[in-house]
């Protein structure tokens, strides 16, 4: 596709083919490191990666994302007023330097707000690497402008959209093997076995966003939504100022997250995640997590599960564990997000 | 060469072999990609480009002319006032990451300013790769200090130049098929057939330039003009801040014409062009484009090439194609480009 | 290692195995040019490299210093007030793309301070390659607080440290030989020959630093000292704001001294060293050297080493040389490096 869709323009069931084949490379895997700082060493070494039982180091499992999510920015939310949520996204392949993804996607739901200028487009996103394997499979729902108020629309259909993965469903990355993996080297001692339903970790560090930073990283991905990147346009918006892409505080606290959970070494799985707040540029970005829940996973006792929600705060500690009073998120919350997270077990005695 | 030049040290016919040749890689192309957004799936996909006859991704055509260009400025540059023009440039091979740049420049043309205080100096560069294939073709026309107003010049000597190049000059990239071009994946469908003389298109998008960026970028081309980099010393001069490299402009304005021309994979030739105005960081970019031109080539009936003059702005949208009122540029315009870029041509039936 | 040290938590003797083994690449080499603007020619073209004996072109020494540097980051001076100085360091083997840096650190001092605040920790960090092949060796001495006054902590002891580095143990990187070192490509004329001790060389050029830049240079060394990161925290600071990494410093220094020093292509030591006033964002750097000594090399005529120590200053030129007066450094500067660098020496008749 290539027009500028509204919310008019989209049709349940109807596939886009996104434009902009994408090879990812070192060069990739470098300013994805020079701008959030990731210490997995898993990523961050080929020796380790090799020790591990993998040909080399994977790419970073959201620099992917950020990358099959780009393509679909021009496609699904150039019009959009918010990236409302995401559901179901599960990665099944590592993605290697060499690889080049593509991104297509299925409106899986349409629904109409009150209004009557924006509705909801649901949309199933799948990634493929150059042989057509899927390397990440994902819903988000956004809501998107409507050209015309009086434009009519397709019948409401929302999708039911599982509230979590099933550990069942969880995918360990092919060759993965914990029998190399060098705690000495990975950061920490502790394992999956360490960690308990109802932990927080305070992930302690705080990082500064500045606007040529989130600008490079947006456009690394091919993200091209105008918000991110127009100051001039944006002087007249709601906010007065470019928006950072929400994309960017995930990745950075899934790098601050590295203090504490230093052997997750694989996000398995998107269990959902909310863009609580806007973040800007000259904002600092802190996090913590939870360990909601663990589980193993069939077939293999090395490896596990940890349910981690994250959450990530703008100008304030997370030393406390902010977080929210009933429904309503603490004031400093901009990302309150649910994954499955794989990290090694003890070896049986 | 090493010392700085002042226009009184430059001779016509005299041969300027510049410094530090370079090694293009995939975190050049990274990095671009990072600082521009470009989308265009040749230079985005290796599988792209297979599937066009290439045995890879070449890297963007601005950023090969910005390498060869930046080996130039300590020589030819460091004491400019003005970058006046470029004329006769021609895209000869395309550059693969591993390829190896040099450049050597030949004074074609000298000019004293009758004040005595400057002079333009003429300069054609030519860009070889490792094989000593020229890779880049160009002319430009600069203004330089002298260094002592009293110096003896040489006779003044002015070369002739074509306002543009010959569409018989025009090189298509050895190996480039179109029967491989898949428009799904390039982003649009339209092709060269679809384009005709007089045609207006507005880019859209606007991006926001910060201090960061251009340095990063303009560095990258190991371009060490002063003016780009040193703030405190600026605070002296006539802006009294930092100016954007020229080429950032001609960089942002070619990811932006993605928008309306993204089958235009490849630039041949550099009509002409003038930096209208100066940029500084802060300073938000739009382009438009209008077809002034378009030409079939020799013995091929798959490829087309379209006579393209973009004008970018800044701080102010291209909506309405601000352009000049007789010889007077709008005051929003910062660049006035006019190239050749190649499209593919609609299939005979 | 994992948890935070402080000064009582060290012990003479203590072997401290850093986290993070990083697989080096052409992504990082492309970084570090956006970031520095090098121009060294072996480091820059692989043809330049291989015409003088080498594989490829290896990465910049410091390049390699701040990756080796950055592991020992959390485990030594994650609660460092102050980095004091650096000494016999040595530059023992070339690092190129491909190549993973792992570091492991022996504590050799330890001395509390007066205030039973904090304490001086001597460490000597070790980087090797994935062949566990030494590639610098070097000595630091960093002051730590202590989490608690009141702790007792080991009998003082201060390693005996070289005030500079023998001649006889300077290593040529494997392979380089000069007959293939074109001089019009490496920028200058000027050999090994041409220096004479007491020769002072302004760098000319200044270079402005934004916060963006320093961090994401730091963030590529997964060097996470929150003091370069964290504007919000630093707010209460005794700056109030971000501070440099102080090898953002270096690295921009050597990039300058390109204009001076063009030949010397390797650093082969670190004398010493001293980060005299902290830089921030907005600064502007400028840089001269001094020759203070020059040494022949066993066995080797082509190649010679200059001792060159190396001066940096902030939103200052350099083109009266800044120095001290007595023991007391000129306001405007904010490091003082000692180094060995090697450069070819004229051919013998």
């Amino acid at each position: 596709m290539s027009a500028v869709n509204f919310f008019e323009d989209f049709r349940l069931g109807q596939e886009l083919v996104h434009a902009t084949p994408r090879t990812v490379t070192a060069g990739d895997v470098a300013l994805h490191m020079a701008l959030f700082g990731s210490r997995f060493a898993l990523q961050s070494a080929d020796s380790f990666a090799i020790a591990c039982g993998m040909p080399r180091s994977p790419i970073d499992d959201w620099l992917a994302f950020h990358i099959v999510f780009g393509k679909t920015v021009p496609d699904v939310s150039l019009n959009a007023i918010a990236n409302l949520g995401y559901a179901q996204g599960r990665f099944l392949k590592s993605v290697y330097p060499g690889d080049t993804l593509s991104t297509a996607s299925t409106v899986i739901g349409l629904r109409e707000n009150a209004n009557k200028e924006s509705g909801v487009v649901y949309v199933r996103s799948i990634g493929r690497n150059q042989h057509a394997e899927v390397v990440l499979d994902y819903c988000r729902w956004v809501m998107v402008r409507k050209r015309d108020k009086a434009a009519s629309v397709p019948e409401a259909s929302v999708p039911k959209l599982s509230p979590f993965v099933a550990p069942a469903d969880l995918v360990v990355p092919a060759g993965f093997r914990v029998d190399g993996f060098d705690r000495r080297l990975s950061g920490s001692p502790a394992l999956w076995d360490d960690y308990a339903p109802g932990q927080k970790i305070d992930h302690r560090d705080g990082v500064t966003i500045e606007d040529a930073e989130h600008m490079m990283a947006t456009r690394l991905y091919q993200n091209t939504a105008r918000v991110h990147f127009d100051a001039h346009e944006q002087t007249k918006s709601r906010f007065g100022k470019r928006l950072v892409y929400g994309g960017h505080i995930i990745s950075l606290a899934r790098a601050l997250s590295f203090n504490g959970l230093a052997n997750a070494v694989f996000v398995a799985a998107i269990n959902g995640g909310r863009h609580v707040a806007p973040t800007f540029g000259g904002d600092t970005v802190y996090a913590w997590s939870e360990i909601i829940d663990k589980a193993t996973l069939a077939g293999r006792e090395d490896v596990g599960a940890l349910r981690v929600r994250t959450v990530a705060t703008k100008n304030r500690s997370c030393a406390d564990f902010p977080d929210k009073t009933g429904d309503q998120p603490h004031e400093a919350v901009v990302l309150d997000l649910d994954t499955w997270l794989l990290m090694p077990r003890k070896a049986k005695p």
